[in-house]
């Protein structure tokens, strides 16, 4: 019933969990030309590109600041008793190579790598980067038929460009996704969204394709678990990407973000709409915007890595079965 | 129905949020003696000085930091939609210039500062500096009549003296202002009070002239809506003054302070209350105390920009009328 | 009624809060040796040690961090009016001297301090240092009867051993201190509990030998007040350690630890459950975990220092009786 | 024989160094629209724009930092005695708005707003911004006849291409220079070239075309004022550019750069070289990878704005003749 | 031959450096009313006070921050063997409580600080505070004859006024002291000028009453030995005041500090000058403008401990005679 | 003539710097029990492990951030061309598993590890840790026969006991291996000694057996060149352990350490007697006691581990013979 030793990741009673290679929650690191590839069940992956930030760059550090502060996971989660390495077969893949100063190759780049891992039968778990990431990644994910999202972010990323007519920006990614067919846009959900802005843009595209914004307001009023229940009824059983902008948090807990916004989830309630995507049928996941140029100190990546590991039990019990 | 251009801030699309000359919400820089001053009716004024600061200092250099991280603010409150650069004309109004080395020769300047704004028919939202600011400048708003106010705050600031009869510190500025008879202590509510004290001579000058306290217990019991709801009724709709002094909020929000008190509101609460100040007879704004050497990320200028916005939107609201 | 003025703190009103000398909460310096000791009552001591740690050391920098931030504790308690220098005499007695490359030496030195202690008629308020000092000091404290403990932590500090058998860590001392008959586990409680885990070894232990363990899903749900009734209810009226790990409150309050875990109470919470100690038994209490290197900004010292006065608080009211 | 008053910078006896709207060493900010922009003689600008970086990012927020940094600059040169302000007209020009997100879009933007620069008949001092700001700006430069050049920096930004074959990126401008005939090769030289390589591609190169390399160990051993004499000689007396790579300096003194490399000069020698410009044609110089997410304390650009005025002091000699 | 073991200082090896209450190098706590101060020669002495500070402030929690770092000085200097606290009796005489809020009244106080101080046959070393802090201090130590000075510094501070008049800040302190008569002038150097003026109204007094200045450049062309060899020589064997500005010496080794000049002094070089200072008549010293806010980790104060500790060395081989 | 492209470094050009899993200088990870162990040349281990550390601890972090920084090293040494991994079989070989709550139980562990390497004919370049780790390095290094030692650092750490006795912490490892016959005296020397002592005890035991000691004062007025002609005739062509303690360097540049001692070499010193150890006859060497938790920003690290790439050609070159 346990997995196979190869994929457990290295205990801190063996070796001191700030010691050693720090690969994502100390997983053996499998690239994909390895062998062992085709035994990888749930693979983590980096993906170090933010040539799509408008504002303040940096999330390109993020997979190797999520590195670190992952060692920090135990093979167990704490409230519900899961032990996911012990279910299904985890393991590092490694990161993209981007090229920092190409877009779109970094693009075609990024989807390639996703192609051979979807291939593989192996659900990703990425470690952004900015958001922009996550259209290569579903070009990969969402390319026999679109997909449902669960999206938690203090931002839509909808909007139409920037900078008179740029397409391709960390605000536009969803935007581009629904047009390209790869996001169902009825089982699309986004949760957390505030801030100031422009204009409402962003939200009448949403309006007119059927996405559900639930605002920063509704989700204090109602409570995570409310959300939480009409998120997943929205997702339904099909299958669904998560997408998990840690700019979602009050920048209180997460401070290493380049675009945040005040007035955020705490980070109970950040882990709690991450443990509650039980059920949820997620054929890929992404934690983004993580940037340690602003959080020398890694709390930031700390939460996400502690929101991977929730998000990573779901997916075990997912794959599982 | 939509203001002067010339009034505009520019746009992150147009020119990225993080580039450019740095002026308060990227509005256009009219010095006192510029001729569009006549056309303002709204004033953004830095208060550079904290000569008043008892223990920590650096609230002196909380306009350049504030105007930085108000780059960040865009052009539309994303929870109520208004847009307030479209309803009135605001502008940047420069800095007070004060004498660091000299507490009553600052006093003066600032005094004569907003007789000036005042004379101008403009509506200043002021950030400061230290608290003791907010006297001078009431010397000039509170000349013709004593002011109500609605003051958030861990502290009264409602002191009798310091070290021996120091009569002009961050401590006493509302002591001084309702001697000075510029506040009207009937229509004064101070929220958020709590922290160690020395004694309790401040409370029970409070109660003596009845000024109303809700001390932090209070709020968080009864909840940020409940409390302004009487705050606003203790106001009236008579001119009101609104001092809020970033230390109201939990140190883990806005560190960047000289006199902390853990146990405070969080962002989101920190932005409700400013939220809620619609309808009040705002004649003038203050945000206080952001001590930027406590603070290098900026994360409290941040966050004491967004309430500053949120101000801004309710004092538009009533200008424009 | 009131106490020497020997042991009056300094107030900020006579020598700024930022000046002089940092000893505990301002309070006189009095050594084992002094002749004073025999006056008073309770005693701040530091336990500048942590070689129990196993993941990120510091928190032996944790006394003389604690002490700076504690000059900024005033004479009064806000919220509930206590005075406590005035109804007890209390001092600081400055740190243990242990031995930082040797761990057993290290705890018989702290044991045989907290003996002369005790036998001063001394309680003592600790700051240290990380957890394993809670065990040489409930050797002192525990010698004569196990006493009960209220604990604040987001780990139950329960585990059998480390690294293939090592005894002596910050993850096992209350294991420890209940085989030696220091602690009387139907009258421990621990509150807070969260995080990932190797396994359940620790709770099944709990379990086992009585300990009540509140994890953090049931503090949020039944907040800090019912949590405090059964707690009390626990530790009865018979003598009661408490014990508080910083890192029970959520890192962005209190960033400065070894071990954080995210998800945990804020710091209005932090301090709520220290205040409901009114009525308690304290014979002793420790606030241990805080690591400056962690943290060089102070706002998790300041947020220790704020909990370690709502606990000297409720020890004078318990001792003045 | 003083400059217009206009254009004098704000007097820190008149409003303290740390207030006010912060512009290039507190110049009066005059826009290309600008009817004064006629007058102006020194223009200082920003070109807040990163994206050639292949590394750390962050330069895009150089501009704004500097101009913070800029205002600590007083009226006179220390050590030379001149008092640029008062011979020549100086402005800040703004920032040219980049668009983060399109490479090429963005070296058009730049291009354009140089050549309107240089038809105004204006000498720009740039702050950057990464070094493959300085390809579109000696486009518009360098668009009638070659320059030399004298470059400062640790590395020598020759090399053909990156990441397989793209031909933009910071450690490829002035390969592109050279190559599109914007650079006299024999009449630049690049001082303080350390670090490690991947191969000596950059060095055949420089040594095919005729740029001298001065690296480090030999600006050691010959000292800043030797070295100066022969860089002078071969950019004799036809129009110069100056390029300012703060990475050219330890990162014990600058470390706010992405590509820092150990063993530079100190701010001392930094300042040395740039004051020893005296006589040299310079028809434009730059200030460029001063990256404030790596140095949050603004120390970087302290010096990197210090390193400016001396430059500014010797354009200004120049163009006063 | 050795000192009374009461002024020994605690031994690293009978507490560790990082623990204990933090007393200037450990030496014990003697206030100027206990009984022990007849038998103190060299007394330690914090000026918490900043108020003319005309930029950035800070200076106030110098001591503080310098009693902490001073505390990793041991007993013998490694560089001459010489073993101060065994030669004459030193003591930490505490701070002196200054009024935050009144220039006047803060300078009254320290006058009579340092004059019960003179009385008692202590030389003083003084930890600030703000460069005004040494009038104050002149104005005891030189009341009975003008002393001599040498001065490490970037600034003369020998200014007429600030803003329009202001007499009193930290750039006036010996201008009003050569005024007072309580400076020689011609028994004055001032070594390490530099950084940019407003004018050189400064320099031209210092040339007018025959202040010798050695800017920086001479100081580099010269060397530390050799500009020591004339410092001491102007100095003479008659009564001389030690005033070191920690801004004397290079950012990148003291960045904790208001206003800071590139180009200075290494940290050898600092040390180098205060360890040439054996043999000259020191009636007093200080080390000021370290400034904690801008150095959270406290690299200015452990340099500006050290420093203090070479010039008590010199201090007790004078005393010792 | 070049090395098997399984031991070659990942390129930049292939994956940029900040990205991928940090081995260190991005070598392959290979374990003690990977089949490749057989065909490494120079092996590059982490010693995660500080408990001999008696002032401030954090070198226990000081492997991950090195490796960290570590990927920042490119093919080819700028100065002297040498590609040490074109030339010898380089590898990460991974951390020791410390025991961090067992002082002698790591000792064990870290020599036994060690023994594993020399039997595996490996040469192995160790990052710390502290200084404590050389012991049980030497234990298998030196097993056969004394070596040699070339030491940089500021302190002798040939102290006979701490606390009373206590013989092994990072203060003592010298005197120890002296004693156990690891070390043969008479081909010890020790560069860059300085600082604050308690007495000169280990001076006079250095003296007593042979041991050259440097102090910084000759270092510097002699030059690094000179100093190094002496070490290497001291070191002779016999075996030779070099070991580098970080704070040799001064803490301007290398602030990241746990006792930091002012006055000391800069950067390029620092490196320049590492890149002057070509032609000794290595048999190991470490670079020691990088604390991260003092230097969050790593450049700390990065000076180390260029410290380490140049040590790193010059044990090529030997091996490669």
């Amino acid at each position: 019933m346990s997995t196979d030793p190869f994929f457990h990741p290295v205990s801190g009673f063996d070796l001191p969990r700030y010691a050693g290679v720090p690969t994502f929650m100390r997983l053996p690191h499998v690239g994909l030309d390895d062998p062992r590839l085709a035994d990888v069940q749930i693979g983590l992956i980096g993906t170090p590109w933010d040539s799509g930030t408008t504002n303040r760059p940096g999330p390109r550090h993020g997979p190797r600041q999520l590195r670190d502060m992952s060692t920090m996971m135990r093979a167990q989660n704490g409230a519900t008793g899961v032990r996911p390495f012990e279910m299904v077969n985890c393991a590092d893949l490694g990161d993209v190579a981007p090229n920092p100063a190409d877009l779109h190759d970094s693009m075609t780049r990024i989807t390639a790598f996703y192609d051979r891992v979807r291939d593989a039968g192996i659900v990703p778990l990425t470690a952004g980067g900015d958001h922009l990431n996550s259209l290569p990644i579903l070009r990969a994910l969402g390319r026999s038929e679109p997909v449902g999202m669960i999206h938690f972010d203090s931002h839509t990323d909808l909007f139409k460009s920037y900078f008179g007519g740029t397409q391709y920006t960390h605000g536009t990614p969803f935007r581009r996704a629904i047009e390209e067919g790869l996001l169902d846009p009825t089982r699309v959900v986004q949760i957390g969204i505030r801030g100031t802005t422009y204009d409402s843009e962003d939200r009448d595209f949403a309006d007119s394709v059927g996405v559900r914004v639930i605002p920063i307001e509704e989700f204090h009023a109602r409570g995570p678990e409310d959300v939480m229940v009409e998120a997943k009824e929205i997702a339904g059983d099909r299958p669904t990407y998560v997408s998990y902008d840690i700019d979602f948090v009050d920048p209180a807990f997460a401070p290493g973000t380049g675009t945040p916004e005040v007035g955020g989830p705490n980070s109970y309630q950040a882990i709690q709409v991450a443990r509650m995507l039980d059920g949820v049928n997620i054929i890929g996941a992404d934690l983004v915007e993580v940037s340690p140029p602003f959080d020398a100190s890694g709390a930031t990546a700390y939460l996400g890595a502690s929101i991977m590991f929730e998000m990573l039990c779901n997916m075990a019990l997912r794959v599982k079965g």
